[in-house]
C-alpha cells in the first residue's frame, strides 16, 4: 500500500496514515474485511517506524472504521448509513390483527404543551405541567456523586441489584418516611420506575379487567389513562375542600363491590386539597369493613408551606390494608424515574414478582447513586428549601391572579403540593381558552382530562405553580387575563 | 451558648465547634427545630472570627445535621432512626383480599444461584446463569461517558425524555441493526428497560387474559412465568436441531386460533439452535395467512461464532407483522436495563402509550450514556472481541464435556450465543442432580424450567459458557462429572 507522507509537513505520520486510510474506508475504496497490510510490512513500505503504523491502526479503532482481530490482523468495519426510503410505504395494507386493535384516545396530558411550543410565542411560560421545578436539582453536585459511586461500586453499579432494589437505599427510604410518621421497614418497600410503575404495578396485582376501581372524581389524569387501558371500570367519588367526600363512600361499596380504592390524601391532584383527619380514619374503616385495599398516592405530601401534617393512610393502617405509593421524582427529578410501594403481608411478594416480570429491575447505577445522595438530612434540607421556594411562587401566582383575572374565577389556596385548582367564569370553557392562551404564549392544564367522563369540568383549570420563577408566574398570569378580557369581549 | 475551645490545639477551631455541636444535636441535648445563635452572637460569646462559626454550621449542614432558613437563622433538623420493632406482628390477621391473591409459583431461575451460594463452596461456579460476562465491560471507560455527558447535557440529561427514548441513541440502534441486515427507521424504534420491558409491552398490547400464545416448547422461563401471571394460555410447538418444528405449525394455528406466536429464531434459549432459513420464510407466511403477530426475541442474534447469519424474521416481514425486540443487557451491562422495540404500523403507538402508562419513560442519563458509548463501529468491535472470548470459552466447555462427562451424555455444539443443552444419561434427573451438584461447587439450569408443563426436561440441563473464564468452565465440568459418577454409583 502506498501512502503519500509528507516528512516536512508538523502533522505527525500516523495522522497523516489515519487520514489517508479513513479517507479510502469511507469512500469504500478500503471495502469491509478488506485486511490492512500487518502493520510491519506497511512500516517497511512507507519507511516509518512500526509504531508509527500501530498508533494510526489504533486511532481508527477507536473511531470504529477498523477492528484487530488478535494474531489475525487488522480488519475494515462496514461504514453504515441509514436506509434513505422507509421499507414499509403507505401503499402496503397492515395486518388485520394491528387495523383491530384496542385504540386509546387520551386527555393527553402533553397536549397543553406542544400547543404551547407551536404557537411558537418567543417566551412560552407553562403552568401545565405535573411537576415542579428541575431547575432547583444541584445537577454539579449529583455528577460528582455518580462518580464517586462508579469508582467506589465499579461493574456492581452496572449489575442487576437486588429485586426490591438497593438495600442501603431502601434503608434510606425507611428513615425519611420515619421522620414523616409512616414507620416501616426496608423488606417492606419495593424500589420502582417512577410512581407511575408503582401505580402500574399495584393495579395489575389486584384488579383483572372489568373489574371496579374508585376514584376521586376529578383525579391524576394519567391513572385515568393506565385504568381505562386496563379495562378497568371506573367509578368516581366527588371531592369537596376536605377531600374525597367519604361520607358517599359507603353507599358506593355496596352498590359496586370495587376490588380497589386510589386516592390522593394530601395536596390531592388536581384540587390540591388534603383528605382531613376525620375522613381518613372513616375511609381505612370501610376500607377494612368492606375488605378493599386502598392504594395511596402521596406524590407530594411532604410538600407542605403551612398547617400541620395530616397522618397518611398507610401510618393509620390496621396492617395490609393500605399500599403507600410515592416517588422522588416530583421532588427531585423526573428523569431519575425513582420511587417507591410501601406494602406488607402477601401483597408484596406479588407485587415483587411482578416487578420481575415487567422490567427486572430498575436501572441500579441510579439507585446507588441516590442513595450516596439522599441523607434524611440532606432531603429535608433540600425539602426545606424547596419548599419555602415553592411557598413563594404560590403566594406570587395567588397575588397575580387577584390582579390580573377577573374577580369571577374562584379558587381555594392549597396549604401544599404543585397546584391551583381554579374555577373559570361560568361564560369561559377551559377547552376554548387554552388555544388562544397557548397564542398569547402562556398554558394551564384543561380541567375535563382529570374527570372520568372527560367532559365534566370544563370550567376548570389547573395551574402548576411550582414550575416556574415568581416573575414569569406574574407574566403568565397577566397574559392569562388578557385572554379572559379578550373572550369576554367575543362573548358579548 | 458556652463551647470549650482549646486555641493550643491543632483541631482548627471551626471543626471543635462543629464537633460539639454534633455530639449536642446526635445526643438530643439539641432537640429538633432548636435555633442555633446567630454566627455573629456565637461568634462574640466564644471570641472568635465570625467566619469560624459560619464554616462549623456549614460544616454540620452538609452532614444533613441543621438547615437555615434565609434570613431566619439556622436550625437543627431531627435525628431518626428505623423502628427498632416491626409495626405488622405476625398475629395480625392480613385482609381478606390479601390471602386471595393468585399465587405465582415460578420456574425460578434463581433457585440454582441461591442453591449455589447457600452451598458455602469455597470458589463456587455457576453455569446458571442466562447472561453473559459482566466482567467483560469496560466500566472505567464508561464512568468517563457518563461524566462528558452530565458536563454536556446537564440538567437535561436528568429530565424526562422523548416518548420513543432518546433520538440519538435510536439513530444508532437503527444503523446498528442496518449492519446486521435489519433495515428501520428511528422512528420506528422504541427504547425499553431491557427486553423483558420488551416482550411485557408486545403481550400486554396484544393479548387479554385466557388468550392463546403460542411459544417454542422449551423457551425462555420469564417469558412463560410473564404468559402465566398475565392469564394467557400457553401452547407449545415442539423444537428440534433447525429450530421451531413450523411444520407442525399449521395445524396448531387452526386448533387453537393463538393470537401471538413468540420465538427466540436465533441460538434459542435454551436449545441454542437457530431456525433454517426455509423455516424463517414459512413461518412469516402461515403468521400471515393466518392473521397473527410474530413477536421475535432476538437476544444475542448477532453473537455468532461460525457459521453464517439467517436474515431476522422481521427483515423479511412484508410489512407490520412481526414485532422485533432485544437488548443490549445481554451483551453489555445487565444493569444498564436498555432494550429495545422495532415494529410498524398502527401497533407502534399502542406500545408507546402502554410503556408510557406503565412507568413513563426510562432513565434517560443512562440513554444518553449509551449513545455517547456506542457508534456502529465501536459496537462491532466490541462484539468481535466478545465473539472470540465466548468461542474460546464455548470450546473449552465441549472439551471440558468429552473429558469429565460420561459418553452417555449427549448435546450439539451451538454456533453462537450462550448456552449448551447437554441431555443427561436416562438414568439421571436434573433435578435430583442440582443439590448435589451445587454441593460440590457448581450450579446449572434444570431443563424443565424451560417447558410449559414444568415437568418435561427433566432429564436436560442448560449450561451457560460465555460467563465463566476458560479455567472455571474446566473445573467446573470437572466437578459436575464427579457428581455424575457418584449419582450413577447410588444408583447401582
Amino acid at each position: 500500500m502506498r501512502i503519500p507522507l509528507d516528512h516536512q509537513s508538523n502533522i505527525p505520520l500516523y495522522q497523516q496514515i489515519e487520514d489517508h486510510l479513513r479517507k479510502s474506508i469511507l469512500a469504500g475504496t478500503l471495502p469491509a474485511d478488506t485486511r490492512l497490510p500487518a502493520s510491519r510490512q506497511l512500516a517497511r513500505d512507507l519507511g516509518v517506524n512500526r509504531t508509527t503504523v500501530e498508533n494510526a491502526y489504533a486511532a481508527l479503532e477507536a473511531g470504529g472504521l477498523v477492528f484487530s482481530r488478535m494474531g489475525s490482523g487488522t480488519y475494515v468495519l462496514p461504514v453504515y448509513s441509514l436506509p434513505s426510503i422507509p421499507k414499509n410505504n403507505a401503499d402496503t395494507p397492515w395486518p388485520l390483527w394491528q387495523t383491530s386493535l384496542q385504540k386509546n384516545t387520551f386527555a393527553n396530558a402533553d397536549i397543553a404543551e406542544d400547543m404551547l411550543q407551536a404557537s411558537g410565542h418567543p417566551h412560552p411560560i407553562s403552568f401545565a405541567s405535573g411537576i415542579s421545578d428541575a431547575r432547583q436539582f444541584p445537577v454539579e453536585e449529583f455528577r460528582k456523586v455518580i462518580q464517586s459511586v462508579m469508582r467506589r461500586d465499579q461493574i456492581d453499579a452496572l449489575e442487576y441489584g437486588e429485586r426490591r432494589g438497593y438495600a442501603p437505599l431502601r434503608e434510606g427510604i425507611a428513615r425519611i418516611l420515619a421522620s414523616q410518621g409512616l414507620q416501616t421497614h426496608p423488606e417492606n418497600i419495593l424500589i420502582t420506575a417512577g410512581s407511575q410503575q408503582a401505580i402500574f404495578l399495584a393495579a395489575q396485582v389486584l384488579l383483572k379487567p372489568n373489574d371496579i376501581v374508585l376514584v376521586e372524581d376529578p383525579t391524576y389524569s394519567a391513572a385515568l389513562d393506565l385504568f381505562r387501558t386496563l379495562g378497568f371500570q371506573i367509578v368516581g367519588i366527588p371531592v369537596d375542600g376536605q377531600g374525597m367526600q367519604v361520607d358517599k363512600l359507603e353507599k358506593l361499596l355496596q352498590l359496586h363491590h370495587p376490588k380497589l380504592i386510589y386516592t390522593i390524601p394530601n395536596f390531592h391532584n388536581p384540587t390540591g386539597t388534603c383528605l382531613n383527619s376525620a375522613r381518613r380514619r372513616e375511609l381505612i374503616m370501610l376500607a377494612g369493613k368492606y375488605n378493599i385495599p386502598i392504594l395511596e398516592d402521596d406524590f407530594v405530601g411532604d410538600l407542605r408551606y403551612e398547617g400541620h401534617t395530616q397522618p397518611s393512610l398507610k401510618s393509620l393502617d390496621p396492617g395490609g390494608q393500605v399500599i403507600y405509593v410515592s416517588t422522588f421524582s416530583k421532588m427531585l427529578m423526573p428523569g431519575l424515574r425513582v420511587g417507591f410501594i410501601v406494602a406488607d403481608g402477601p401483597v408484596f411478594e406479588s407485587l415483587l414478582n411482578f416487578k420481575r416480570l415487567s422490567d427486572l429491575a430498575t436501572s441500579t447505577l441510579i439507585q446507588r447513586s441516590l442513595d450516596a445522595y439522599m441523607t434524611v438530612g440532606r432531603y429535608q434540607t433540600y425539602l426545606h428549601r424547596s419548599s419555602q421556594i415553592f411557598r413563594a411562587r404560590r403566594d406570587a401566582m395567588v397575588t397575580a391572579i387577584g390582579r390580573y383575572l377577573p374577580s369571577s374565577v374562584s379558587f381555594e389556596t392549597p396549604k401544599g403540593g404543585l397546584f391551583i385548582w381554579l374555577q373559570l367564569p361560568k361564560s369561559l370553557s377551559a377547552n376554548d381558552l387554552l388555544p388562544i392562551a397557548c397564542k398569547e404564549g402562556v398554558s394551564f392544564a384543561p380541567g375535563n382530562s382529570f374527570f372520568i367522563d372527560g367532559v365534566s369540568g370544563r370550567d376548570w383549570i389547573r395551574l402548576n405553580f411550582a414550575s416556574q420563577p415568581a416573575e414569569d408566574i406574574e407574566e403568565g398570569i397577566k397574559r392569562l387575563g388578557i385572554v379572559f378580557k379578550r373572550i369576554k369581549t367575543k362573548a358579548k
